[in-house]
């Protein structure tokens, strides 16, 4: 079998830990295994080197601080290899540059576009495991790049696709998916699989286990996707597509993102195109918009409420005013004291109800629902931030996520 | 005039100096001049990766070893280019992999084979200030490569020689090249030119300042070098081809070198070859061998010794004594507390009687001399360790070095 696996910061964040990761690459060697590895950088690297960044100026220049924080996964993958080397494994560090792996986009926000991987070929035929660089990229014009916060576990997918591996293995600090983050809700379950489609709505939704890019990446493509601990053994939570067989529970998780601020633009004329001219200038500014609600047009007018993330709330905020300052009578107003929940779960598609049961819960909890939004595995509610937590286990009680599912 | 500025490790050894070399490329630009920069990383962060390698394992990997060092440029090139940029000049970093800065030979001693810069001359085209990674290198195989210690200094004059530029600047913590270390004598002088010759002599004898191989390249193509403190202002010195209309000074400086250790093999066959035979197994380990020499032969057996930096001690005793193994009474002695010292001047070769005065002195001090080798504008003389100093005051004095010249 061949496998493509990532280490995250954490995993990598010291000499010891770096021991320890050689180790289990090799105890996977040893067991049969065709491994090539995407590390990141070392703990809390990559925030050390935006600081000095800072240091030097509040505005760094994108394509400089894209230079600057590729070299903290040179480092891990140098050390990484060292210490396959001096355990007996042969293993050489592969950047973005050397491979090369391709990108297109901005600065910062870079997007993979082709993963050369012959010199990673070659080192497998040759019983050399390669380590990769995540999170970096090289441009058309040979630019360091970089895919974005978390885009290491990107990294992986892509190379696993690349390198037709059998899967992809993404090892973290948790063991595996849940139900809802453990910290909130001790009752919370590791689920043992979870399809491609419930995991893109669990980590869009902020389950910061992995990266969202990540699962549509393996999605795309069919790959296999699994979440693992890298300090305790376990099987983990395999990611991959939905077994048409077998009925899939109603609810398989609750997500929830704490970091939301909601814009919404009231009194908008109901013109064709109006909402595209609103919320373009924000996409052109490469601010990702997450929830979208157009209420009902009344007199001729409609009120646009959009939520991005609160790093994004100031920029975004000075955009849509002035994008609603080409409509007499448009007026925005603001909330950056909001959080979102979503119920995911692929069995939604054929149950009824299961908004209604929401809806229900919350209302029972004194809870006051913002904003709704649907997709057929998800429905998304736009809450108080100082109501998440209880309607959270209110949800994951009542949808009976803390009893183990056939 | 086109400029190559190189910037030292204590140069760009914090934020605020990196502010500060920005600021004096900016003037230099201001006053009209072209300007591509080479720059080492930061203070001490290479001895810091050092110490981290050295912590995943003792002897690590070659190649990943040059990897990791190559991130500790990439990080002060991003950095200066980022300090340009917010300060109004444009500015871009490059890396080895990036330019392609081509380099020959092992991992941590490569040597410069080609110098990419069809980019760096875009930049400067347009108005951009390339910002150019020293020391590293990449090797044909698409490695990244280091250059060894110091080879900054040699980036830059390869780089200089390759965007023709009409002088190479290397910024450092001293303000020029004196006639001696300054910390040992202090009626040392700053000399304001200096022959490449005399400058190769003195940079080869342990003189800190330049790098060896930096100043061959700049004698070999003609590059004016000229070595600026980057603290202070002032001319420094500049090092460049000898002016024949006029008359050099006899001595224009003393060099020193407390690392050295001497390996003598005693009582060889007097045969052709065997001095080949002898050095074979340490040149091929890449050890810099210095002094060499060979005492006249008697009764068919000659002694030779030659010398090593105190670290490649160890390794070469090992290889000397194989060497001599193959040799029935061949023996090894070994001294490892000894210095070498050596007076430098072009002048030397129109003026007898410099060797002689150096005797005199050395033996008025009551200094034994156990090794002299001789060029034409330089002898050296191999010392014991703690007569070292006592032996540099004199001849400073002696041969009027603490007086101006004409």
């Amino acid at each position: 079998m061949r496998i493509v696996q990532k280490y995250g910061g954490t995993s990598v964040g010291s000499v010891a830990r770096i021991h320890a990761v050689a180790d289990r690459i090799i105890a996977l060697r040893q067991a049969g295994q065709e491994v090539a590895v995407v590390v990141s950088a070392m703990g809390d690297s990559t925030d050390r080197l935006v600081e000095l960044a800072r240091e030097v100026c509040a505005q760094p220049d994108a394509r400089e601080l894209d230079a600057l924080l590729a070299t903290g996964e040179m480092v891990s993958t140098a050390l990484l290899a060292m210490a396959l080397c001096n355990a007996g494994c042969r293993a050489r560090s592969w950047n973005a540059l050397q491979m090369p792996l391709e990108t297109t986009g901005p600065a910062g926000r870079a997007r993979i576009a082709r993963v050369g991987c012959d010199g990673l070929k070659r080192d497998l035929a040759e019983d050399v495991v390669p380590v990769v660089a995540g999170f970096q990229g090289r441009a058309e014009n040979g630019d360091l790049t970089t895919i974005g916060r978390g885009g290491s576990d990107t990294t992986a997918v892509a190379l696993a696709v690349a390198l037709d591996a059998d899967e992809c293995q993404i090892l973290t600090d948790v063991d595996g998916v849940y139900t809802t983050d453990p910290r909130m809700v001790p009752e919370a379950r590791r689920l043992p699989t979870v399809s491609f489609e419930e995991m893109l709505e669990l980590a869009g939704q902020g389950s910061r286990v992995l990266h969202l890019r990540s699962v549509e990446f393996a999605a795309r493509h069919g790959m296999r996707l699994r979440v693992l601990s890298s300090f305790e053994p376990g099987p983990g939570t395999l990611i991959c597509e939905e077994n048409p067989n077998v009925e899939a529970p109603v609810v398989c998780g609750i997500a929830f993102n704490r970091d939301e601020a909601a814009i919404s633009l009231t009194q908008v004329p109901d013109e064709a195109g109006v909402a595209h001219a609103l919320l373009a200038p924000v996409a052109a500014a490469s601010i990702e918009v997450d929830m979208i609600v157009i209420a009902a047009p009344r007199g001729g007018r409609v009120d646009l409420t959009f939520t991005v993330h609160r790093d994004d709330y100031a920029r975004a905020l000075e955009l849509a005013r002035n994008a609603a300052a080409k409509y007499a009578g448009a007026a925005v107003t603001v909330d950056d004291r909001v959080a979102k929940l979503a119920i995911v779960g692929s069995g939604m598609r054929s149950h009824a109800g299961v908004a209604a049961k929401l809806f229900a819960t919350l209302a029972d909890e004194g809870i006051q629902v913002r904003l709704v939004s649907t997709s057929e595995i998800k429905v998304s509610v736009l809450v108080a931030e100082k109501d998440l937590e209880r309607g959270v286990r209110a949800l994951h009680a009542a949808f009976g996520l803390d009893r183990a599912q056939p």
